[in-house]
């Protein structure tokens, strides 16, 4: 069973490979530009008014098809199922981030918090009036 | 520009109609149970170690064409695009809740905070050990 998604814009950031991404907890301060694509972009309106923002995304370089990954990297512990941690592969690479909105424009957001590297696909956005996501 | 997710399982819920999903913030009690599709259980191998899971999950009766909404509902106000809130109208109507695990089986999740409705589809589970997400 599958479901199709439309991609709704992209990120620009400095971040330029996997390996420059942060690790979870370490990414407050990275920002980045989410630029959405012309036919979304009325959705942005009011967005100004938000000071937060749950970003959803697609690792679009990370493998699919992996259920059980070890911890860390780490071959000498048990393995354990991709959905006990927050490690990009999994069935469905979707990435969350609650990020602060420093600038919103026409047609994008400037956001810190972003730890995605360039050109990662954005799925949703979602404005959130606290910190809970 | 499209991708496709692929569904891991479904919610079973006492949650029959969307009349029924409580409002954001009302649904700490809700309790619901996860099903995992037979070939995406071994993702679930050491899930019982924790406590706090984030589920996301595809909102599949929403209207996707939708950019702007009223405020509530409410006609006399202003419109807002739907990136600026949480509805369920969106590009991609991808839901979002953190749950606490009460029970972890071979190929479902027992858990409690739950707002979708019964049957809805299972896009990713990411176990957490704190309460952000």
């Amino acid at each position: 069973m599958e479901q199709v998604f439309k991609i709704i814009g992209i990120v620009h950031s400095e971040l330029g490979t996997t390996q420059d991404a942060p690790r979870e907890g370490s990414h407050a301060l990275q920002e980045a530009t989410l630029e959405i694509y012309p036919e979304y972009c009325l959705g942005l309106a009011g967005l100004e008014q938000h000071s937060r923002l749950v970003v959803l995304y697609w690792l679009h370089r990370a493998d699919r098809e992996v259920l059980r990954v070890y911890p860390g990297g780490d071959r000498t512990k048990e393995m354990i199922g991709v959905f006990t941690n927050r490690s990009p592969l999994r069935p469905n690479p979707v990435g969350i981030s609650v990020v602060d909105i420093l600038d919103v424009g026409i047609s994008s957001v400037h956001v810190r918090g972003m730890d995605a590297i360039n050109g990662t696909p954005i799925i949703d956005l979602k404005a959130t009036i606290d910190r809970s996501a």
